[in-house]
């Protein structure tokens, strides 16, 4: 539900927000948690699962595409996003060490609705984005279970709560309690009305960076530690505005700029990765014509939609802070809400 | 010299500028103009060359890398800096129809130097940047010509003006007169110091959106025009910390996140295009060795490099508007400078 | 015209050629050459200029996109190729130190054809391709002028010489005499028959790796050198197949494949750059709707389709050693025409 | 130990092989397979582990880049070995739909052997390559468990076996029994003489494409079945001479000139990697100076490597072929020898 209306903070916004202010204003898209948590704090972690579209997705794919804005990062299934400029599975995050894991998961889960997978047609391409959450979480102990990605993803609906919850659980944020942060936009473009939706898993930024909506808050709220830009942070983008691949890239491109806005300048050790898809056109997996009749948005018109999609994405960002609780995590580290500081 | 000290002007900088403040506080770079204007300002264009360093560029290369925030851009010699990582020339920055002719004027300076280029030795890899001048200048007329290349060269100094002046003369950035700016920042690592410093030609946004230090000035000093963020920026970035190629390319990639600090949010038309040089490591072309030892910073250790980075840029990027004065154009077209609203 | 049937070379072709076995069998295109050369034997260049379509190519612009195969070269336009993934004019392809000249040319014939271009619309980007000519030609000289250009432009049509001219007159592929190279082939996608075509400008290679179709003749027609695999090689792909840019890009990635059968390795000094365009879907410069309608091919329809390309462009390589005459060059250089050693 | 010398086929190679004609004659690289087959030929996988060096490889990274000839694949770690230019894990192979197994067993492997991570200092990225083996083995079985991963590790070696053992167990290469080749370069550059090793894990191509040399080979030995060329190809590159990772990803693009040697034209289907790594300058995790010291080869002596690096890929393609033995797998498919058919 990104920031609430009376919340104090000011992004200066242009565009309005969609219904829920989340990402699944994009009809068709769901988003599913697992939280995993122990009683002693020394678990935090979990999984978080993006379903694009509510069809299989294996059967009917769309146009995606991704950036690396600082490729500090241990994602999975980026590299045939940029071949085929195709999403054919929901798309998973979770800490960085139980990549393997998820992504073991999600092929199963594919598998599941898939029999001609392997036998009589190719293999699948999962995709997985990851933070690490070793400030908070014992990673070590590669908590998150196959069991925790089916959860996630059965949990999948249009709403779902923001914070410290599913794959950001163990997040930090510029010093803050991270997460999952979501919003959305709404733009005209022509006679129609469409929605870009962001959802992103904050683990970056030192505190005293922290910026919001051009306040210069980090410098106010805690004490400047010298903590490094550390950490990473995924970002996905949905819209149903009809765009091709490279488009999407240049919607995933804007993260960077979306990630300044808040203060972050992408530190050495920041994974900062963005992830662009469109539900508008359905690449059909068992296509029975060579050939694909599509709708693509003029580059000419995308403009709007840039700026649309870096609001989005900022709200996001702050939305993770804005929602997570305080929190306490493994060997007695601490952090704070925003909320705490509002 | 950037921003000056009782300007009003806040960036909320972390780290202190260099002597000049300009990219020049980098040993041995100069940066050189040459204005062409006319009585009738029909005319408003130029070149502005920097010499990265004062020896023979192509007999001793350096580091180099570009990043491509937004390629709606017409630049020359970016595609050998990619595979060979160097740079072994000037950077000229003119406006968008006057890359061939600089190029040119380009290739004859390398060669005048270089008596073995073309006979005993291959040939010359000579970068431009550009900026579409056409808002307030004649630029279907291409009023540059090759001696204003030889001219912007012969005035290269470490101490040059900075605003409507060389390649920047007939630029436009956020509905306000924009330009060359520069500025530098000073870092320690390890024991000892180390500058960075940037020279941006500013051609980008629309004026609603320009926001200097987190104050969103845009809102307040001109009356929303709905003007899409066209244009483009030039974003040229000197150290002399050892770095690589592919770290160069790091710090180039944070353009994006100085862009986004002014508003910024890379539209559409915009050709952002950054070029980072290294001065630490010179390559000869002319080896008498096979190998080479070189000096590299560790990337561990690269962050607050990233960080000093996106603040000379943003600073450079803000004093772009900040020197500019007030100028007409063609087509009767006006544009003030930033310090008639301060 | 490709080569002949019965030159005594097979190159164990897979695809039938299209009728004239040049890149003009794609509907629309045409190519035009202007040869530059002194009776002294000193001056051996020239311009070639391959027009993708006969329309306005910046109102109707096509899907195009670039693959750097090795990037030691100096080509312009191929930015914001990349970007927008877009061809908005003629591709003109000439000598490494004529590429400023070229580009200027460039610029002023879309100039004359688009009024608006600079005053009421953005400016227009040209792409132009160069491989180092200066073993045979007296390069430093630069004697490309700006007329050759337009009249390599007046010179385009359907039929068009292969061998020692426009763009190729002084290259010198394998330690034989380069050029210009073209042919095509014809295959069916679904019910309808399609054509892909290229056409090369050759540069490459030491002469004891020539192969032509696995027969490794350079070890046998000339005596080893141990020259290195310097030079470079433009290798232009035209298709009336529906792709869209990133497509494109997969087809221009198989120009490695097909350099690689003509006994290259892409040497450090090698500038291989292929372009693909498709004349399928035109994208309009005005458009007068946010969105637009296409045709594209299923990827997973493309396998047909890289082979024939790879065919067209190993044919098209071959081509242009096959019709180079015997020639002298600069410094009483002399390169053999293929044919010398049927 | 690549192609025996009497063995009726010639590549015309320029360079001698090294001692064992495996990638191990690069000083301190291993190599373990852990073949896992079942008696019914249902189950026909495995996994393959390339040993960078002895050591830590956490503590002491390597040069390291990759080239994605053709994305359609699923391989893990390639966005940080492309974001930092360091390999910082032994490199695994192994079936499609097993990747997120062996990522999981990889990173617990370098968890063990480090303490430090994921506690004081940051996570570890595992590299880990995969082709489809679906068409003998029963890859939705996901047969591959984590203890197969630590027991190819525990058998690296400097022999080890080729053909249809490890993750090239149950792979299929134009029509013949793929699985691992490996073959070796020596060159002298300078005083000094340095190897290039290869690893190609192969199951690309069709039947009738096959070449060994130049001849056509696979137009004799088996009837043309239009298979399509799918399937993949891993090729893994390694050399002691000292490279940066810009250095390192020209290597690994020449895999598509050792592809197409054999016939290939990289079809859509095929996941056709390179990853190159060099064993001449270790990077420091916990390095206790800002910089480093290194070495590199100037680009300009480059060209024999390049070229010696083809050879080297080329014979481990053809030697993956030559090893294997005929086999049975899932679903009564037989896929013979190369050995067959000489």
């Amino acid at each position: 539900m990104g920031l609430e209306k009376n919340c104090g903070l000011d992004l200066w916004s242009k565009y309005q927000s969609g219904e829920r202010n989340l990402i699944t204003d994009v009809p068709g898209v769901t988003v599913g948690h697992c939280t995993i948590q122990s009683e002693d704090h020394n678990i935090n972690t979990g999984v978080t699962a993006i379903l694009p579209h509510q069809g299989n997705m294996f059967r009917e794919k769309l146009f995606c595409a991704s950036s690396i804005i600082n490729g500090f990062g241990k994602s999975a299934g980026l590299v045939q996003v940029g071949e085929l400029g195709t999403l054919e599975s929901p798309i998973f995050l979770t800490n960085t060490l139980s990549v393997g894991t998820v992504l073991t998961a999600g092929v199963k889960y594919m598998l599941d609705q898939n029999p001609e997978i392997g036998v009589s047609t190719g293999t699948v391409n999962v995709v997985v984005g990851e933070c690490n959450d070793g400030g908070m979480n014992d990673i070590r102990g590669m908590h998150v279970k196959e069991e925790h990605v089916f959860e996630a993803i059965k949990n999948a609906d249009v709403t779902f709560e923001e914070g410290a919850v599913g794959g950001g659980t163990g997040m930090n944020m510029m010093g803050l309690k991270g997460g999952i942060g979501s919003a959305s936009r709404v733009l005209k473009i022509g006679e129609k009305e469409f929605t870009v939706g962001a959802l992103c898993m904050t683990n970056y930024g030192t505190d005293k960076d922290l910026t919001i909506g051009g306040d210069h808050i980090g410098r106010r709220i805690v004490e400047a530690k010298k903590a490094e830009d550390k950490g990473s942070c995924m970002l996905i983008i949905a819209t149903d505005v009809p765009l091709i691949d490279r488009q999407l890239k240049r919607l995933a491109n804007r993260a960077a700029h979306a990630l300044a806005r808040t203060g972050s300048y992408s530190g050495n050790g920041s994974g900062d990765v963005a992830i662009a898809f469109s539900t508008a056109n359905k690449i059909e997996h068992f296509n029975t014509q060579p050939f694909m009749q599509l709708e693509m948005l003029y580059d000419d018109d995308i403009s709007g939609l840039f700026n649309a999609t870096v609001e989005a994405l900022e709200e996001a960002l702050i939305s993770s802070i804005y929602h997570a609780n305080t929190m306490e995590g493994i060997r007695g580290k601490k952090l704070h809400s925003l909320r705490d500081f509002l």
